[in-house]
């Protein structure tokens, strides 16, 4: 009888969910929205509803659980979403208990980012390798770390705020008290902020700044320029850290690869011996959006069949 | 009948050896230098010497291996030092097969920090987590990462160099090619230079430094407290990554914790989320130089004994 399980997005916008069998082939999706206005009870009841539904859609086959990936840190023992400036009406609840409670499966919760990463090792641009760091870069930067094919969790479960890297120690104030993480120098937001600076255009979007990159213009490619050293300046810490063998980037900024992975590598190569000395990769992530939700169904795979 | 197992101590300077049981009883204990000039052959031929005559005080007792914590990068697989400073001769020469040659029996090479951080982690300031960042503060700083109770060794074994964590973008040069590393702004080498620059006293060294910063002298404080900073920048980094309950600091710098603690512990408040929400402690280690014996004493313990 062929194992599966199911992945659950939840986003602030999207609410996602895949039946994923455990060679990671995926059977089913339902795609649909957060209707964080209609209030927590009814996101929650879409939730159980979608998973019933891919539920239903393979009785022939052995659920093996159900993994949610959630934007927010997760303490892992309580199984509950704190400090998501996305899902508010979730703070604190007991998310996993509940969902638990009303399925009669297994249910783990995962930081979305942590679910990514996992995602790109099982099936994706890190399925040859046993350790790997994510960075996501989008309106923020998240991250996720893989070591010795598990998401590293640290004593909580806040392990891997990778966007959170101190890149300019007086840079720009983040949310979270540091000043000058790397979120703040080189995310979507951050792109929009130096355009802003530099009175480029009118109130342009990231996706306007990199195409103004591409047409030349000199700004926005100095822009793509400190975002690329911003993020170069990180990663040779983490390549010092961690001597993994392999560094990948996800998320909408990627797809202006081009205009920052030239000084984003010089930079590396510049400031991490590692780097010169052991083959390291960098690279695009693979599985683009859907990392989330294969990471997310591999949770309950992983716990069950631990050499998967 | 107990298990036992030989650390030795190959530095620049000294080479130590002793004798410790399964219990992290120290048995013996073998002091001696490490003698460079006569070269390569004499040292080694110090080092099985030191090792059999452990072995012959404790015939009585099984012997579990020998474990050897080196300075410089190990390649882990070939068992061989590569980029050590302090031991030149000793650069991509096969020590561990020609030690295990010479023994019969079987070596471990490690990284001195990474062994001190496994020392700290067996009988020490660790004893009672599995994941913990070990800094040692010297001349140079050293790192050590234990995830899981092992050490964390990347890919070819180059994990841990928290000395070469960026700290400040474009700040001093280091001889690994980066700016600003972590060592260049709070090592006591550091200490030491920023001392010249700021025209104290006659080349003062940092213990000098220290005492002037003891005795009240504002530029001897201010250069504790602009050192203390730097730690915090790169332990908020570390903290971010990988929420470990516990980062100990060693070395000899460590004699001036209250002269840089202060500013170090109001960084990292400011600059770590995590840090401000989930309990975390940063801490001396407590076995000083004899972290490095443990360490590389308990590496075979631990291969044989996984659960010790």
């Amino acid at each position: 009888m062929t194992d599966f399980s199911i992945g659950v997005d939840l986003g602030g916008t999207n609410l996602r969910a895949a039946a994923i069998d455990s060679g990671g082939k995926l059977l089913n999706k339902i795609s649909g929205t957060t209707d964080l206005k209609a209030g927590r009870e009814a996101v929650i009841d879409d939730m159980v509803d979608a998973i019933n539904r891919l539920k239903a859609e393979n009785s022939s086959l052995r659920l093996a659980g159900v993994g949610i990936g959630v934007p927010g840190f997760i303490l892992m023992e309580k199984g509950v979403i704190v400090g998501s400036n996305n899902l508010p009406q979730f703070d604190h609840y007991p998310v996993r208990d509940e969902i638990e409670k009303r399925l009669g499966t297994q249910v783990i919760l995962e930081n979305d980012a942590n679910a990514a990463a996992l995602g790109e090792k099982w099936i994706g641009a890190g399925k040859d390798v046993n350790d790997l760091a994510l960075l996501t870069l989008g309106t923020g930067i998240g991250g996720g770390i893989i070591c010795d094919g598990k998401v590293l969790h640290g004593h909580v479960g806040m392990a891997g705020e990778l966007g959170h890297i101190t890149v300019v120690p007086n840079g720009n104030p983040c949310g979270c008290g540091n000043y000058g993480c790397l979120e703040k120098h080189a995310s979507a937001t951050a792109i929009v902020n130096m355009a802003r600076m530099m009175s480029l255009g009118h109130n342009p979007s990231s996706e306007d700044v990199f195409k103004m990159a591409v047409a030349g213009d000199a700004k926005a490619k100095m822009i793509f320029h400190a975002m690329g050293s911003a993020l170069g300046i990180a990663l040779a810490t983490l390549i010092n850290i961690f001597n993994f063998p392999l560094y990948l980037l996800s998320g909408g900024v990627l797809a202006a690869w081009d205009q920052f992975a030239p000084a984003m590598l010089s930079e590396v190569e510049k400031r991490s011996f590692t780097y010169r000395n052991a083959k390291t990769t960098i690279a695009k992530a693979t599985l683009g959006n859907e990392a989330w939700l294969f990471g997310a169904a591999y949770l309950p795979l992983q716990h069950r069949f631990p050499n998967l």
